[in-house]
């Protein structure tokens, strides 16, 4: 039998704990062991009680089960960065096998975790880090190891695409909808770190990592929220094919990583179009493999529960082999990052323009002086001497784009820049 | 340096080598060792010669190969049963690792193939027997391995898919459809593996014996083709919110393990709905994680090598740990496979009765007699004293349904049962 100790009895933990129990013998079977939780370090025993477990297996602290030499097994479900980052690298230190869902932990010190683990000869698996129950981080890692994985697109906060898919159907606006998914429960009270990007940031700085071999951290993600989307973008996006998502992107040009999080449209044929509601998806392009999509749930207590408990198991085989430390850090690389402003990409742009002959010609003059060409240009609803216009441009550099964005903003004949937001997955050689 | 035989250098063994070739350097990294092919065996010397290779790589028998100490895994490629199934043994016994993509073969002899992996501590990994370059049978025996899998839902034959998708958007008939995907390349000059549902019956026999640990082989599926399918019924479930898929299907119910191969109608909102021309795509249903969809290229040459590549580098990584057969067999129960006539389903039926008054009243009789209720009742185009009759039933057994239809189709009133497609993935507590 293999012994596991918890930290932390929250939704995830306890969903650990049914499952390992409900699934006790197919578990056993298939693992080649017995797992069993025998301590949990939890400061709210109420979480422990409710499931049917006794108070003695609430560890009075963490040292009782660092030094508890029976335990082979850590599962990290604290969250955060510390006590977790300290836990983990002081059971490693003991030999103990980490699982962890810890997402910030990661896409933050993922390089001391992945140097513990290997001097120490543990495993550290973390599949339920990023898309909840889908298997992502493993396939990155062994199926499609023969590739040179050339973009990773990902839909991986399921909170914001609620949102977007509220938003696009039933045409309210970003307010309305952050309130009723707050009601349902989609969306914390305070809803921060889901539409600002911050938490698709840290998992697509998870996935770049492992997809290009170099350890990309939180801070080199360029991030964009989705508070500034409106039903208007919405639906001129839609009128033109296209579908609205908070994209997790990386990509691999000339030898720099491109990692990033903003709001992208997407046609409306493309695979991650489909993806609605609180789903996540992860789509793959590698260079033998083609296009792969990987589509499940991306939260919740028992999807999540699933990748923690297959991390389990495919420690207890590396226990059972002796062979723990098998698959250590992949990130031998060290490439840069490329900057923002470099991207180059197809852009939507909505400008508010006075409606009166020659204004399009002077704006799409200032276009013209900074190398940006436009493949469309639509003159839209028209108000109080200012009609919407919406342009949509060849593949041009970011850079270039804001510099004419600029110079228009300051233009007596542009009423405002009302947004600006990236197309992905179109055709043309990159973006 | 890790030394390969490869059996077989048509279309998949060609890509394979060429996938070593050109990402040689990336894979030697992930995997901890390069990867050489040293030996083929190919009765085209042309096929070697046109990968730039040397005839001295070509062996003389496959005694060469087995009797070469230094050469640690065999890539079968050859296809077919024999001489691919002795090859593969003798190769076992001689302790070497095998990959293959042979699921008429694993489908039919998996028994003795696991046996002889065991017997002989060597892996065997086949996960391009199943949807091409998809990553679907590492995750579904790892990562997904806490979870009791509930169901298995395949698009698992790209020609036939292909084939549907066109008939659904051209509203051609199945016949120049198939015309136009031979001269494509998309079919075969004999199409009767992939339109009569075979190919996608031995992967869902793989894919099940994994589901449910228990071994299932291609003459344990309920097999119908796509032939018979006619744009008019395409048409009427269209109108009815369906999409016409070839689907393959494993479920356990009552400790019993179903497994078909038939055309269905599934929601037009399922995520396999769309899934259109060559893909594939698995979905997984499991207690703990719930949905899943894997999606990509489910054939073709360098997918198809990316499979077994990632398959080699997993066997690389245990040589390295002297841990071969890590993973071996998982069929450790032996469950009964379910009687299709014992099948519980929705069922679209499409039936030429006479037009005239009390005819309906009959043949709702006729099924109301058999346990069959309807849940709607469509009448479509009438032409010759005949109309189109399209039935939807409730959640009815098959063998209920057939009877009704033995009666039906001799009653005087009934012109023809036309025809009879299960549906799929719509609500009900079943199918």
């Amino acid at each position: 039998m293999i012994k596991v100790a918890l930290l932390g009895c929250g939704t995830v933990g306890s969903g650990v704990i049914k499952l390992l129990a409900d699934n006790k013998h197919v578990i056993a079977r298939r693992a080649g062991h017995e797992v069993q939780v025998t301590k949990i370090m939890e400061s709210d025993p109420e979480k422990v009680r409710a499931l049917g477990l006794d108070d003695g297996i609430i560890a009075a602290s963490i040292d009782e089960i660092l030094n508890d030499d029976d335990c082979q097994i850590v599962i990290e479900l604290i969250g955060g960065i510390e006590p977790a980052k300290t836990y983990i690298i002081e059971a490693m230190k003991k030999g103990k096998n980490v699982v962890t869902a810890n997402k910030d932990l990661i896409a933050s010190h993922g390089k001391e975790l992945f140097e513990a683990a290997e001097e120490n000869s543990v495993d550290f698996n973390f599949e339920a880090s990023v898309g909840g129950g889908i298997p992502i981080i493993f396939p990155l890692k062994l199926s499609l190891a023969g590739n040179r994985i050339q973009e990773v697109i990902g839909i991986l906060n399921g909170t914001t695409n609620y949102i977007l898919t509220k938003m696009s159907g039933e045409k309210e606006p970003y307010e309305k909808v952050l309130q009723e998914a707050q009601q349902l429960g989609y969306a914390e009270s305070d809803p921060t770190s889901d539409v600002e990007g911050y938490d698709a940031a840290r998992k697509i700085a998870i996935l770049a990592s492992i997809a290009f071999n170099s350890r990309v951290s939180f801070e080199d993600v360029y991030v964009e929220g989705i508070t500034r989307i409106t039903p208007l973008d919405i639906k001129y996006g839609q009128e033109l094919g296209f579908v609205i998502k908070l994209l997790a992107i990386t990509k691999e040009e000339e030898d720099k990583i491109q990692v990033r999080v903003h709001p992208a449209f997407i046609p409306r044929t493309h695979p991650l179009a489909v993806v609605g509601g609180v789903y996540n998806a992860v789509f793959v392009r590698g260079d033998a493999v083609q296009d792969l999509m990987f589509y499940g749930r991306g939260a919740g207590q028992m999807p999540t529960a699933s990748a923690v408990v297959g991390d389990i198991m495919e420690i207890v085989r590396d226990i059972e082999k002796n062979n723990t430390g098998r698959i250590s850090c992949t990130c031998y690389l060290n490439k840069e990052i490329a900057a923002i402003s470099k991207l180059k990409a197809k852009y939507y742009v909505r400008l508010l323009a006075k409606d009166r002959p020659g204004v399009l010609a002077g704006i799409a003059g200032v276009f013209g002086n900074h190398e940006v060409s436009l493949a469309t240009v639509l003159q839209k609803d028209s108000n109080q001497g200012y009609a919407q216009l919406v342009l949509i441009t060849d593949l041009v550099e970011e850079s270039d784009l804001r510099s004419a964005l600029k110079v228009l903003s300051e233009m007596d004949i542009v009423g405002a820049v009302e947004n600006v937001i990236r197309l992905e997955g179109v055709s043309g050689h990159e973006s």
